[in-house]
């Protein structure tokens, strides 16, 4: 990954009740992966969830966006695990490390 | 917050012993929040950890970079706390959210 590419940054608070949520995302994971234009996927969750996921372009991110099977967990997402949640789109405009 | 803005992804892994390390990350949080420039910081660790700060300029980040106490705090990061680290600066384009 070289920049320029593309972040998009969801940050969320689960409901109490989140059955079906793990096996969900997981999915949902596994489905981004196979999207054109995808290049990485990390995450975490303490109280606070961030979930980042990279991609070449914003027509990647548009097209992952409109995917059916992951509008419909996006759907189910409003309806019965998240609290709330935010998305935002980041152009990734440097990039550097340490160890790896 | 409205973008575009700035936004500072930092991904981690820890090393083993990471004493000192949990006052340290507290300290820096607080000292970035008084940073002129400064949004908001967002933060999780499952075993890879996600430490977001946002910021209103390229020039808020790079004066935060180069304080004499998060500089010190670099260093010794990079001596004992971190196997690995990666850093990503970000132009936050777009954001929209649910139920906040």
């Amino acid at each position: 990954m070289k920049p320029p590419y593309y972040a998009v940054i969801f940050t969320s608070n689960l409901n109490e009740n989140i059955e079906g949520y793990s096996k969900m995302a997981i999915a949902m994971e596994s489905l981004a992966k196979q999207q054109p234009g995808y290049l990485d996927f990390e995450s975490a969750r303490e109280e606070l969830g961030i979930t980042i996921s990279y991609w070449e372009s914003l027509d990647a991110i548009k097209e992952w966006k409109s995917n059916l099977d992951h509008l419909a967990a996006q759907k189910l997402g409003i309806k019965k695990w998240y609290a709330w949640y935010k998305v935002r789109i980041c152009k990734v405009e440097r990039e550097y490390e340490f160890g790896m």
